[in-house]
Formats: structure tokens, sequence, C-alpha cells
């Protein structure tokens, strides 16, 4: 790669809310601007369980990365994976070349964790990824197909169970939404079985649910979830998964889907880095989210640490990136220009939502807190809004009404996935 | 399978557009109806050049068969895959149980052809499916992400180097598609390649291209062609192809990209039924589209072959498969109801229709001939309406509009493939 005559070199590992942010904040700062992601897209991940349910189409919530910050003069876009990271040589490590760096953002996310469990990982799917969501998606709408076959009456109850396992924003929002796919999309399609009287648990270790919601607010999502037909339960551990379901609390529950929501562990960047991490495989950032030594390293999003004012850890959601993109963005272009550098990174709290099935959210900012359709509009409009690409936003609007109408679901596509 | 009482069982395999129009000409007819499908969704072919290509997604062309059939109250679906016919129980072979049968239509259409050469297929994939779609989309987008890396020249060309084999529509579609997703959509995304150079092929062993139309039609496409940026090549023929491109006619052209559009063949139904087929597989069938010594036995579309009162056989298009499938629906109707019997089948000719771009089309329909615009607005009409599900409509129109207006193509997604 050659040098850009006398322009700094930053390279942005990783297109998810946090790097895009950081491009574009760079758009027109005198530097240059490599961005490395192994996708070619970049992904609107709070829909993801969307595109698992049959809601939507992958394409409906990705957009190519390179088409994104294509009026970014100042940037190219590589589609490639990073190996390690040459902190003492400045460079990045790819595949089969090396990248070197003025500045370095590392906002490479995070994965699923399986808490030493990695074998669980073959049957209960995370939802991190396309690919994910597409596998969840076959899962799901093969099981209602083989329970139609399915003779066998304990067998056919197995197919018709479903297990979501971990009760935050992802695995509520993935739980209410089986509940309506079985229960109202899919209720008149079958001949020999009703999809009506399908099973939805949703297990949490925890003492309650979404516990980053106030206690009252999570209640009535119960709520709601319970009228959906979910079957929550709280104080539950899973203690082990296989082909044939999940062992709770001493309790086998035969289920053929079973889906991973509980729990996340940071991307590589602290191996590739050779630092110590967190118990999540996280990096303790500095307040200005520069690695400790390191000024011209930086790190946001799910693979950094940071507490807030209050002593408390920063939670690993898409606004907090965002803002960590914009902040470490607006340092590099300060530095560059020779600027007073800036004070450390303060978050602004933008509150928590959580939806439950077609109209029903919860919404907490700060102090204000919201239950209902009016949460629920609320929670619409901002998803929409952050979506990126006008294009994304009419087809998402579209499919969302028709759903809504029809209480249809318009992705219900089996499609042969990796490795099948 | 339980008997339906005293119904005839009518059991359709395949939900392709001919099996699809006959199960729903069968509505209320007093009969058990049962469709057997190895997909779970009906596949508007003659759109997956656009998911190819970018410029749809999948679940924009696809519908679950049990949604469209779903108020088809003597009518189930199965999602299982056929491995044989016992014609003298009369009985239909799948993975593990067996299906009776009054009367049976076999409607699984066709695959690709590789003139004897299978093991071409690795290098060169067809298109019939959602999955050689996807494969061929994540082929096209591949090509570019990697010359946008590469340090070679002339690894660089044939990265940028496209062969489409065979130009009959399906061909002449996919190459004029290439050349607009490489010319137009992703002209300003790059920065160290320019994919408005990328060279597309079209190679056709036949003395002219699209030799279903008329000389004058044909050649005005071919002109069109050539405007896109397509190279169209006649009288070539294909003598090997590999991983680093295809020999045509001695000559050697490295491409990283090749597609197969240029020969079918007809699905297993002859082997299930242990007949005589023709070179292409497909069974010659009775006037009345029945096994010659089997009257209980249909087969429809790509998998028969039948020849027009002119002496020739009919071409393998969606037209002939719903006609054929509307007809044999009304014969078995009839027999049902102890009507007189129908007719021998008679093809009433709905013409032929080939697009070239975004806004150029040739039409043909017995005498009349159109290009230009108003065939391209022909075509676009012709398959809104046969589009099936007013969602899909919908939402077609909306991405054609704003891929039209933008030059953009909405789906460009690299998703892993299967096997990959």
């Amino acid at each position: 790669m050659e040098k850009h005559g006398h322009l700094p070199h930053v390279v942005i590992v990783g297109a998810g809310f946090g790097g895009l942010k950081a491009a574009a904040r760079l758009r027109g700062v005198p530097a240059h601007v490599t961005v490395i992601d192994r996708s070619n897209h970049h992904l609107f991940q709070p829909l993801l369980y969307q595109v698992a349910t049959a809601g939507l189409s992958p394409a409906d919530i990705a957009q190519p990365i390179r088409n994104i910050l294509k009026r970014n003069e100042n940037t190219e876009v590589l589609m490639d994976e990073v190996t390690g990271v040459d902190v003492a040589a400045r460079r990045v490590r790819l595949a089969d070349r090396e990248v070197p760096y003025d500045y370095l953002l590392l906002a490479t996310g995070a994965t699923h964790s399986y808490f030493n469990h990695p074998e669980w990982e073959k049957f209960a799917p995370g939802l991190k990824s396309i690919e994910d969501a597409t596998t969840i998606r076959r899962k799901i709408l093969l099981a209602f197909e083989a329970a139609e076959m399915e003779q066998d009456s304990e067998k056919r109850h197995a197919l018709l169970t479903f297990v979501v396992v971990g009760a935050g924003p992802t695995g509520v929002e993935l739980a209410g939404s089986i509940a309506e796919l079985a229960h109202r999309a899919l209720a008149s399609d079958f001949r020999h079985i009703n999809p009506q009287g399908a099973r939805i648990l949703l297990l949490e270790a925890g003492p309650r649910i979404l516990a980053s919601f106030s206690e009252k607010l999570a209640a009535k999502a119960r709520r709601a979830l319970e009228k959906l037909g979910v079957e929550a339960r709280t104080g539950a551990k899973v203690e082990q998964v296989d082909a044939q379901g999940v062992l709770v609390s001493g309790e086998r529950i035969a289920a053929r889907t079973v889906i991973w929501a509980a729990g996340v562990r940071a991307s590589a960047a602290a191996r590739w880095l050779g630092v110590e991490a967190d118990r999540a495989g996280r990096v303790k950032v500095q307040p200005d989210l520069t690695l400790p030594g390191h000024s011209d390293i930086f790190i946001i999003g799910d693979t950094a640490t940071l507490n807030d004012e209050a002593g408390k850890p920063l939670p690993g959601t898409a606004p907090v990136a965002m803002q960590q993109g914009r902040y470490v963005a607006a340092v590099m272009a300060r530095r560059i220009a020779g600027k007073k550098p800036l004070g450390p990174f303060h978050y602004v709290d933008k509150g928590n939502l959580a939806t439950v099935g077609r109209s029903y959210a919860i919404a907490e900012i700060r102090k204000l807190r919201l239950s209902g359709f009016v949460a629920w509009i609320t929670w619409l409009l901002v998803h929409i809004l952050y979506l990126i690409g006008f294009r994304n936003r009419i087809l998402v609007l579209i499919e969302w009404a028709w759903a809504y109408v029809t209480f249809q679901r318009g992705a219900r596509l089996i499609t042969k996935g990796p490795g099948s």
C-alpha cells in the first residue's frame, strides 16, 4: 500500500456502528483513510431478529460499505480479514498483506459467548450476522415443515418447541417475533399441525428479564410477552444444550430449535494487540478511548470497556459505539490539524428501547418511561431514522406496513445455508 | 398418508409454474390434492437473473408454496424430495415415506446441462434456483473486491472479465445486467480499479444470439447489448471451462467469473417412471399430456416434450408450463366429475420477450414485433402481473423505480453460501 504524500494514514478496522461513524466524521479531513472489514456490507444489527424471523430480507438492513463511503474522497474500503497488529512497527496484518498506519481504530464488535461451552454453538446459533439470521430462519421454518410430516407425537412436540436463551432485548425481541410468526403468520398454512400450539420459551438465568431496564417496565414487557404466548422463565440456568434440546435447572426440555441470545464476548482485538482484557475479552481503554501507552491506537464499541462517570461500565449498544466513533474521529482530526486536544469521552445517554411483538414496546430515556403503543412508535421511528440508506427505509416501512395489516411475514424463504 | 374417504387423491410433484397453476385450478374440485416440492417456496424464475446481479432480494421473487395455497382447503403441501415412482402400485416414493395417488402430475422442471462435462459445473454455475442466484451474485461482487486489492495487472484483468455462456434470453439478460452493474452501479465505489473497464463476454455456439426470435429483432438486441458494453460472439464453441477461465474455439480467455446459461436437461422424471426420454431427458407425452399407456400420469413443462400443430416441439417456457398445468387440472376435474373428456392440449402462443438492460427489450407476439422502450414497458408489466403476491409486486416495482432513478443496485450483499 503506497503512502499518500505527507497525509497521515488512518486505518479503521470494522465498519459497524462505531467504525462507520468514525469514517463519516473523517470525511474532508486531510488524511488518507482505509476502512477494513471482512464483510462487504454494514449491517443494522438491531433489526437482525426480523431477518431471523422471516419479517425482512437481508438486503433491507444491510448496505455495501464502499457504497456508503463512496463520496468520501479520502477514503478507500478493503474487504479483508485482519489477523493481527504489529504495534511496534505500526502495521495491521491482513491475510496476505500489511497496512501501515499513523492512527489505528479498532471497532470490531463482539461475538457470542457460550460460557466455556463452545460445543453448544452448533446446536444453539447466536444472532450477530446475516448468516446467523438466515440460519435461524431456516431452522425455525424447517421445524414447522418437519412437524407437518411427523407422525410421532413426541417428536412433533419437540419440533414445535422453540427455546430462546437469554432475556436481554435481543432475546425478548426474538421470542416475541417467533411467537407472532407461529401464532399468526403461519396459522392457516398447515393441515396436520396447528402452529398456534407451538411452544416458545424464553430462559433467563438472572432474577428478571430485561435487567438493563427498570423493574416496572421490565415487568410490563414480561406481561406483554405472556399475552403473546411466550413462557418466560427467570432463575433458569442452562446446564446443557444438545441436538435434542436443553437441560435447565435440572429439567429436560425437548426442543429442536434453540437460539442463543445469552452472552457476548469481544472480538480478538485484545489478542491482536497483545494486551490484557477483561473476562469478556474487552480492552480497558483510557478516558480518551486510547490503548494505555499508545495514543495512536483507539478502541471503541463492544470490544472496549470504559466506565461512565458513575463508575458503571458503558453498555455494548449502538448509541455508545456511534458516539465513540464520532468522538475518536474528532480527536484524530484535531491532532492532525494541530489543535488543542478534546476532553475525555462523555456518553450522552440516549436511552433504552425494546420491542415485544408488533405493537408493544418499552422505552426508557433517563427519567422518562414509556410503554405500549407510544413506545412502539418511538421504537419504529428511531430504527427507521438510523437505518442507512433511503431505499432501505422505504422498503422496511413497506414491509412493516404490509405485515401490520396482513399479519403475514414477507421473507419466509428456506434457502440452503453455509455448510449445508 | 391416510386416504380421504372416497375422494380421489391427486399428487402434484413440483410447485413451479406448471404445478402451481394445476393446484390452483383444482381448488374446490372434489379431490384431495397433495403438492410436493423439495423447496418451501415457489420461485419466479424469469427474474432470477436480477437476484444474481444484485438488483432484487431472493424473497422479492419467491413465495412460500403453502402460503399461496392456504385457501385451497382440499390441498396440503409437503416439503420433501421425491426419489422415485412405483407405477404399478401407484405410489410416489419420498425420502422416508410413500404417497399413494389416483392421479399423478410430474411438473419438476429442468436443470443445467454441461454437454457431457459435469466437471465444468463447479467453475461455471447455472441459474435455476435462489442458491444459484446468490452464488453468482457472490462470485461477481467478490471479483470486484479482489480486483480492488490485486497488485498484479494480469490477475486483475482476469478478475474483471466476466463470461456468460449461452445467448438465449437468460444469457442475454444476465450479460446486460452485469454490464450495467459494473459500468453504472459500481462505477464510483472503488479507488484502485475502474469497474467501467470490466469486460463482459457473451458466448454463443450457434450462428446468432436469441435464436428463438426473428433475425431482425435479435440483431437489434445484439446492437443494444454492444451499446451496453457487452461483447457478443457467435459461432463460439466452449471447449473447456476451468478455474482460470474458458477455452473458446481455440482461444484462451482468462476470466474469474464464468456463468452457464447454455443448456438445459430435464429433471429425473423419466428415470423415476422407467421410460424412454429424448436427448435432454424429456418424456414424450401424448396429445393430452399423459404418459403413453398410463392415463393417470401427467407430465408437463420442461420435463415433457410435445410437438405443436406445426410439428415443432413446444419451448420450455413459463407460458407453456402454465397453460399445460391449467389444462391437465381441467382434464382431471372432468374425469372426476364423470364429464366428457377434453380435446388434446392446444398451446396459445403468448409470444416471446427478452430484456437488454434497464430500458431496452424485444417482444415478439405472433406477427407483432416490438423493440426498445415500448417492448421494455411490456416486459415490465407482464412480469409484474405474473409475479405472485401483492407484496412482491409492490416491492419489485419500488426496487426497480429506485434503481431506475439512481442507477444503483439495492441487493449488493455478499453472504456466505452453501459449502463456503
